[in-house]
């Protein structure tokens, strides 16, 4: 079987050969600059929300972004209608649940979406993710955390209770689907001062799920991929307006070969 | 009669002299970058969609945009309610079909917006254009379009069919009112890499439409001006990142002098 | 008592420290661009805009952006919600009239918003701003000022008829709350090239708000702080694409002591 790390240059490669169009419903915020990520990567980018439409396009789709940033009801109705067309034909969704925990219309738009649609991976941060839990959990809240064992750990039993992939992005960002688990190290600090990379990084997910049918190994390469961009653009700059722009450079330059050589994804 | 590089430099020239208002109903994607885009050309972009705004708003302007590319019936409205004040007015305005052909509700929203409104210019590519077609056209479909000379017999034959100026943008861009045929080879790669690089053509040619009456002229020297920012762009920098900030600097330094120098239209 | 130019320093360093949340309704055009100034400044910002959510969310909030630019009128409501939430518990309130006296929508609207809400400063241009005038106002319209003085003295009285601060931007700005005048020289040509500068500027005051209650030094110094930015973008580029990339640098980079050194405030 393949590694981890076999499989992101895999994908990169496949990416960049099959071009997939990735379907985009997400928030007013990171639109411009998740799209041009998607192009930069090798991927087909469509926006398209209009509850009229998001069953025809979504059909054409190799994946489907659905991003709570900027939510309105109409909004929602429209993520779950575009989620349910590509749950009966079998195109893969990834979920980016923002800011689910902070305001109770998050997290309740973020738990419907979860029950009307398959979802294959959700990426957020901890606290969002850990949010998503069913009232019966057996997972604590964020503060019972105390190690990246126990984190991994409660990260486990929530994917098999949510019966999906989760990816936990952070200093480590963290994959599983409740057996397999993945940690990936690549990344820089300059990622927490650019508005959306996290609902980048879900972009990059989605476009790895578009190749690759297994959505552990299509998230793990995916972040390592997106994160290892990140290292690229750290090297050249320092601030954040040229870090944007040269993690969009990296993406486009960095060969299967260079990510060969710089990804740091680790499995259990 | 001045040659379409002579009106090319003197549109330059007026642009930057006059700073037209541009009135631009465009899609969420690309709101950014094109109002940058026309700040850098020297016009003045104004973005308001409010149905109880936008006629008073599109009396100021000198060109109106119109751009479906992340259409919701009530942005639709509020385009036919812009476009009809402004075609009252005598005020230019061209439409942006983005994604037109691709789901019905994008096809029947263009084609509502050309049979309601007075439309100086329809810029798109190639699939776009043709997917505007009334049921009894004279033209086939993309896939009968063998050679640029076919290309550009159907184009001719559409432009006279809408009764509006095409400028149909891809590896060579095609002008036609029917009549006329101008062909611009300016562009460079990496424009397919940076997204809206088409929807900002469309506010280029805007922003020419406001000082030039003439729709063929306006349409091929502001592509031929935009063409030739990705050239300029494309001397300095290799990734899609960097080149997009890099076209607007393009946009904001290229001289009508150096256009001269650089544009590369041809009439027929 | 610490002079304007010394609270500049302080309240850089505390918003650094302290990283407020900045909760932004805002216009479409520029939510990326402020969101990663915020960023690169050393806040935290936050986007959301629906009517069954923004009460939740300025609740959290250490100042609130209210920004008309690409209106509706179901969008004014929230921003209304919102304001008069962030009214009851005291957390302050900026307005950005964009536009405001272009069209009757937008001025209605910002009057509105200033009639049901507690704003702490409102930031516009001159026009902008003499557009919020009561119709029984002793200050003129915008024709009939002819010297900075003059100005001052309208802005002064206009201050107190709106009993609030404004900060009018321009070559030179000008904060007053009718009692106190600040005059702040810093900035760059290139600013006006870039969309949203204003806009940007408003949410670099709103930083400033969240960390130092005088709604007169948290204007001033945030415009010294932002223009100073200018500056320093302005002697690495010359031209608006990468000005725009090197203000956001210079948001990140600039130090409290940098700006010590570097800032313009002049009060009466």
């Amino acid at each position: 079987m393949a590694t981890l790390s076999e499989k992101a240059v895999e994908n990169l490669a496949l990416l960049r050969e099959k071009k997939p169009l990735i379907h985009n419903i997400t928030n007013f915020v990171v639109m411009n600059y998740t799209a041009n990520a998607l192009l930069a990567m090798g991927a087909s980018p469509v926006m398209a929300h209009a509850p009229n439409e998001v069953e025809d396009m979504v059909s054409f789709a190799g994946a489907l972004v659905l991003n709570i940033g900027t939510l309105t009801d109409d909004w929602i109705a429209s993520m779950v209608k575009a989620g349910k067309k590509a749950s009966a034909m079998g195109t893969p969704i990834i979920l980016d649940p923002v800011g689910s925990g902070a305001t109770p219309l998050r997290t309740n738009s973020a738990k419907q979406i979860i029950e009307q649609t398959k979802i294959s991976v959700i990426r957020g941060n901890a606290s969002e993710i850990l949010s998503l839990r069913h009232e019966d959990s057996k997972t604590k809240g964020v503060d019972s955390v105390h190690s990246v064992d126990e984190a991994a750990d409660t990260a486990r039993i929530l994917a098999e209770e949510l019966q999906t992939t989760l990816a936990i992005t952070g200093p480590v960002d963290l994959v599983t689907d409740g057996q397999r688990v993945a940690r990936i190290t690549n990344g820089h600090p300059l990622m927490g001062y650019v508005t959306g990379t996290g609902c980048t990084a879900t972009t990059a997910i989605a476009a790895f799920l578009a190749v690759d049918g297994d959505p552990v190994s299509a998230a793990a390469s995916a972040l390592a991929y997106f994160g290892y961009a990140g290292e690229v653009a750290g090297q050249a700059v320092s601030a954040p307006g040229s870090f944007m722009i040269r993690m969009i450079d990296a993406l486009y330059t960095i060969t299967p070969e260079e990510l060969q050589e710089g990804c740091k994804i680790e499995a259990d």
